[in-house]
């Protein structure tokens, strides 16, 4: 954007917003300007609006000056969704944090899109609700982030992903439009479903103002236990042995070794729950609200690992301090492998569930050859898979290195099956694979629905699609 | 259709389907003019593929030459949506009836979209599996006509609807291109989701020709039971009360005393199970794999009622034979309602859950002083009333009253924050009401995604959408 541009829409922009709502210089704007990927790229102009008005009469204005628009939640996004990538206007919901309800008798919550995931989390505690997708971030991340992304995480094995909660949405579309789509209620087939388009869009198609969830009451117990085996296909079989004894687990998560020791290395008090000669680790919880029934399958999942060929050991937590000590494994291995100091290069691959422990040998055999290492981990339950390639952006060999096999990952996995993100989304970190998983005519659909939405293309552009090649 | 553009599509559709294939005397297309709604509309052609590649050189020609094309299962649809309004052609996909695969490390199945929805539970249950969606008319009903209308029935409020199990469709364009999307993995944020989209679109937007669904393990315990209440508010709060406990039943079923006492004269050995006298009825059923937690719920589920102000009895089934018996009350109502020989106007709305008794209420003073009778009935945990208007089509004052109490009702449940249909789809029964629940705004929106699809709207024409006015 030129200058003249940027002054002439603050001018029209300071009707109807505080100078406290617009950030022009440099020193304000670099907080806006990166996310978890760690890509940099710089607004013109940020705005914090505090309602769907505020937004609508951005949007009206922007779309008549054809700006290009980046909705941004709380930055925690790994794929670079949320960045400026064509300069021009960041619109932070930062300010739109109100829960706005909680109402008991419906099992409903109405919030604001810019309300952290947590302070969402022990709001609902004190009603003994609970809101299921709930991501690793949950600190930092914004529920309209959430919804952007549909985010999933470790529960989603059992209780689904965001999509699978959200009833009704407020959105401005790219001309200022306000709409309400979906409702209160838990059924909903009046024509096309807008709300399950919305999520998982990635903010190109229209900017969420509101959102009406459905919530679940909280379980009252959790077992949790792990196990370390020393052989990748048994910990596939396992997840397979679990579901097939008919338990439902709300977390299987996994590890490959390399995970696993740079976590024995990071969390040195973690050292005597830790197998470093594991190939793999298995986290499993159950939960539910009858204390014999939820230890019953707890014990059983043991029971089944015990004599499991290829398991060399399995933990159980005989309370909630011991599984909080479990869980921190997992949940320290993106800080683990971080703290070792090197780039990072990351796919969020999915594929059948049980197709996962291949993948990972698929991944271990490509990178066995190369100067640059691999850590994989993620939900074994749901065939997710974070894989992190450790590289030296520096050292052009590396670089292009850890490009190549990021490349062959997301090859390996659509062979098997998969696609290139489960719950990370496209953004631009994914966008240029995107032809390996889709057909033209595929890619050539969304492209019109993009279009039924935003025909100037001003809102978020530069994400999911592929560039044209020429 | 005049009958030369028939002859000239007929003669190229035998370059490539069969004799048997093809219909087009009047007995037999007689059989694909109905549906559940007793309405009929003739077709020109009835046409019945065998194969994604059939129906793709079929929608080649059909879009060439401008031709309405209508898709097909099992017509037990209550909305219109699978009948040919405009003539043209009907494509049936009841040949397209092929269960493809049931994996059971993965947990999911792969089904053609003519495959009966009871068939497939008669297999699954081989494999100890379940697919919740299941819709009362599972004898008839196909894959193909649940993932056009995502079907939700009894099961809905504990295991959600249709689009909560699919994962991946592939599915023909009104051009006859094929597409595939999503797939086989639980999770998948690669671009918009198409699939969501699809689901529930009736037949509107592409056809789907191939089903890739994930399935449960199957409960091995339910334990049922019935609450009659001389209040309808009370109903309502004895619900609230019951997740308010934090139990999630399989099934909470309404009738209200209409219904009740068309199912006391159609079920004579029900009558020492059913209260004449009850205002509603509470029919709850809770599932699991413990028979203690299960049992402990559903006993929790009784002290409950028994305590509660409004239930003047609540009965518990000792065994499945009892739970049969129980069940048959509710799932006969429909059939007891038509065996009193008059003409049906049915509306499907939704509201949230505690407001399901409020509407109840409101449609009874409504239709107190008229002649038409009204019995209502649903699933009480989701807040979807089915509504049956009694009258006499041949009368005319009847016939008036039966319209205007239609609207009303469409009206009430929006004001209380409901929606039009909750599972039975727009269809052409309630497209002319559209505009009570959606702005012109949202119903542009969803014209330009249907012309993203078919924009020379030859697909499933005179549904959804409301006429235009001149």
């Amino acid at each position: 954007m030129d200058k003249e541009s940027v002054d002439v829409f603050i001018n029209q922009i300071r009707g109807f917003l505080k100078e406290e709502q617009i950030i022009t210089d440099k020193d304000g704007m670099s907080h806006f300007c990166y996310d978890a990927t760690e890509m940099r790229f710089m607004p013109d102009i940020v705005l914090l609006p505090c309602s769907s008005e505020e937004v609508s009469k951005i949007m009206k204005l922007a779309s008549r000056l054809d700006l290009p628009v980046t909705p941004q939640g709380g930055r925690t996004g790994l794929s670079g969704g949320a960045l400026p990538v064509h300069g021009g206007l960041v619109l932070s919901l930062l300010r739109m944090n109100k829960i706005l309800e909680i109402d008991q008798k419906n099992m409903q919550i109405v919030v604001e899109p810019g309300v952290i995931a947590e302070d969402l989390q022990i709001e609902l505690k004190k009603y003994n609700l609970f809101f299921p997708p709930d991501p690793s971030s949950t600190v930092e991340s914004t529920l309209g982030g959430n919804v952007a992304e549909n985010a999933g995480y470790t529960r989603a094995v059992k209780y689904g992903v965001t999509r699978d909660y959200v009833l009704g949405l407020e959105a401005v579309l790219p001309d200022g439009e306000i709409i309400n789509i979906g409702g209160r209620t838990v059924k909903n087939v009046t024509g096309y479903d807008l709300v399950a388009l919305l999520i998982g869009s990635e903010g190109t198609l229209a900017i969420v103002t509101k959102i009406i969830c459905k919530v679940l009451p909280r379980p009252a117990i959790r077992k949790t236990c792990i196990m370390y085996l020393d052989d990748l296909g048994a910990a596939a079989d396992l997840v397979v042995t679990i579901f097939g004894a008919g338990i439902l687990p709300c977390a299987i998560e996994f590890m490959d070794s390399m995970s696993i020791n740079c976590v024995a290395d990071y969390l040195p008090t973690a050292e005597s729950l830790i197998r470093r000669d594991a190939e793999a680790l298995v986290l499993v919880e159950v939960d539910g609200n009858h204390e014999i029934a939820t230890d019953y399958e707890a014990r059983r999942i043991m029971d089944l690992s015990k004599g499991f060929s290829g398991v060399i050991e399995a933990k159980y937590a005989e309370n909630d301090e011991q599984a909080e000590k479990l869980w921190r494994i997992r949940r320290d291995t993106l800080p683990a492998l971080k703290a070792k100091g090197k780039d990072h290069l990351e796919a969020d691959v999915v594929v059948p569930r049980y197709r996962l422990p291949f993948l990972v040998r698929a991944i271990q055999e490509s990178v066995a050859t190369k100067t640059v290492k691999v850590a994989t981990f993620g939900h074994a339950g749901d065939g997710n898979l974070h894989v992190t390639i450790q590289y030296r952006k520096r050292n052009f060999a590396e670089l292009e290195e850890a490009n190549e096999l990021l490349g062959d990952i997301y090859r390996k996995a659509i062979e098997m099956g998969g696609k290139l993100t489960g719950e990370h989304g496209v953004g631009i970190t994914a966008k240029d694979y995107m032809k390996i998983q889709m057909s033209p005519a595929e890619i050539a659909l969304m492209k019109r629905i993009k279009y039924a939405f935003d025909p100037k293309g001003i809102l978020n552009p530069g994400k999911i699609f592929p560039e044209e090649s020429g």
